[in-house]
């Protein structure tokens, strides 16, 4: 078995389940009681947030930990909205191809009054500084533009971005859930005010993720309740989760160099390999990508059909995002980088892990060209493809 | 060590560990995935539904799995908040010892224009439901009262209530986050239509709670994002912590009679030896309490103190709940029963468990006779009350 859908969910590292497993025999208890028992699950807890904070660049203090990725957008998404109402500051700037996590939450803020823009990612899946600058308006409150795509692995230049924002003093939020622990991101060099990042992600606990907040912005709660993390975020915090997650990026941070050059190598060679199909394409850029991502589409075929045979060859993949699976819709993100539905529907993500091996790399490459052939036999639009009734398009 | 203080939190079962550990290696796949190790986490997590289901008599497809208790309380308020809201009923009552998820949720509907009315909840700390159906209006969209108390345990009536509700077309939501799994629970029998529960309180994980929200009753989204839990409720699905959660209620539920009938001996042979020590009193109904809940007030003396106190001789206790821990103010649970400031804030909270043996509760009286006495011999208060300056209350 091959899984090659990292991008969906990681299978927790051995430190993580190790942590999580001791915590739940030893530091069970409530953070907030104040026994010693309490006591020692508030030193994991302050310690899991230490080690966060220092992973990123951050303080401690700026980190607010959640139940995962889709709730620290939602919670910095809408703390910057309920700021810039404040001030007569209704317009967000964001892009075509966000998470569901920040689009969901950006209708419902039209549906309240806001004025969203979403910028174009071009052909390359990639925003242009000059353009978050022009759209930057009097009344603009948030910039919030993904570090890299969960999909086409795009990395966007975030720094640059946030030193518009910074210079133009509007927060900039982005949704980092498929960045972290994969390539570095430092809120500090990187001049980011808001950030969401999800645990099982990288190789950590489901269930668990956090918001850093920059000092000085006042977090809207969205869950009221007690006064855990500083009253921003209500709910007995899940202890051995959070340090479980401390942990795993931790270790995802130690190792990201090794293991970023050795995923790039094998990512490009399957790249390569799959090149070689007729009538394919890589969605997004090449090299600005993330190391473990893949996504390449390929005419005249439908995606579901791909994923499953490839099962059965072994090989776990995924079409779209895993959070839309199960939708006939093609993927928003593939339409926003240009492709038309018919292409769309024929994708592929390949996300791999950081421990593949070449000789997976080239498994994965002969039966996907296997299976992508078996498939064509069968297409109706292939044949049309074929018999000139239809124009390529890759 | 005796741990006193089960209703701040649970020690997880090993069944509940067991099943956990054994997911985090075997289904951590995305449940929303299409290959068979997705589809392997999706029928755990269905799994689990159909066994949360059938624990409090719902059907699967109405219980949404969420973050905990806090985030279900907020997500239900919120949902019959805005169906009210459409029909131009935004009236809302419930009363004035709940736990603060549905306080300061309550509160931040009052800043949109929604009228609370919070019950007295009487000297004993129970509602009386001719004064529920007094209290509802032409505009009443919701009533929200816990099913039993996190303080002082008294349990509502809470099936009475729910028939108000139901005959006068007003949605009812409970609390029952401290009576899941420790008094039996069941939303037909009971007309509940809106419950919250976390899986920390009875033996399962952190992080994990659960809403059930009758059929037909449309949900809002606290976390907006992916399609998981029918679109309610976005982010990957924590799997593990919420089969183990299941497994937790199953086992609370298989063995609640033995259980309770234990605790309240233990329960009761504890209030009969805390009686003992003068000017002290039991807070909350005598019956109408949950098993394993015990709560005083000792005059003259401070809370945080006799907590300190305790855990040095090994008795890990609470004052007020967990979740305000830090705050000076009294408790507001016990202030809405009538104790009076200088009172409440000499209150102790021992919340026992299912294995406590009658040598830990002669353990517990003892110690907090002698723990009593000698902060009575510092305590200025105590110094004037007995040189008659000032009048003892209990």
């Amino acid at each position: 078995m091959i899984y090659a859908d990292n991008a969906a969910t990681t299978k927790m590292s051995e430190a993580a389940i190790d942590t999580m497993i001791s915590l739940l025999g030893e530091a069970w208890g409530n953070p907030s009681s104040l026994y010693m028992h309490g006591q020692k699950a508030k030193e994991v807890l302050e310690k899991a947030r230490e080690d966060v904070a220092a992973v990123i660049g951050a303080e401690p203090r700026e980190i607010t930990f959640t139940s995962g990725g889709s709730e620290a957008d939602n919670q910095a998404i809408r703390s910057a909205a309920e700021l810039g109402r404040k001030k007569g500051k209704m317009h967000i700037i964001s892009t075509a191809f966000e998470h569901h996590a920040v689009l969901h939450t950006l209708e419902k803020l039209k549906s309240e009054g806001f004025e969203i823009t979403l910028l174009d990612v071009h052909e390359n899946g990639l925003i242009i500084p000059a353009e978050v600058e022009a759209a930057i308006r009097e009344d603009t409150c948030l910039v919030t533009i993904m570090y890299a795509n969960n999909e086409i692995g795009t990395i966007q230049p975030i720094r640059e971005i946030g030193a518009i924002c910074r210079a133009k003093g509007v927060l900039f939020h982005t949704d980092a859930v498929q960045a972290m622990g994969h390539i570095p991101v430092n809120v500090a060099e990187d001049n980011i005010d808001l950030l969401s990042a999800s645990g099982h992600k990288f190789h950590g606990p489901k269930g668990v993720g956090f918001l850093y907040a920059k000092k000085g912005i006042r977090l809207s709660n969205l869950i009221e309740g007690g006064a855990q993390e500083r009253g921003k975020r209500a709910g007995t915090e899940n202890v051995p989760g959070i340090a479980a997650m401390a942990e795993a990026l931790k270790e995802a941070a130690a190792h990201m160099e090794e293991n970023a050059a050795h995923q790039k190598a094998m990512r490009d060679r399957l790249i390569e390999g799959l090149k070689q199909i007729p009538h394919s394409a890589l969605n997004g850029d090449a090299v600005r990508r993330l190391p473990g991502n893949v996504n390449f589409c390929f005419e005249g075929i439908e995606g579901e059909s791909l994923l499953l045979l490839l099962d059965d060859k072994g090989i776990q993949a995924s079409s779209g995002s895993a959070c839309t699976s199960g939708s006939l819709d093609p993927s928003h993100v593939l339409l926003a980088i240009g492709r038309v539905h018919d292409v769309a529907h024929g994708s592929l993500r390949l996300s791999i892990g950081e421990d593949i091996t070449e000789a997976e790399v080239d498994e994965i490459i002969s039966s996907v060209k296997e299976v992508v052939e078996y498939l064509r036999g069968f297409s109706p639009i292939w044949r049309d493809l074929m018999e000139g009734k239809k124009e390529f398009i890759l």
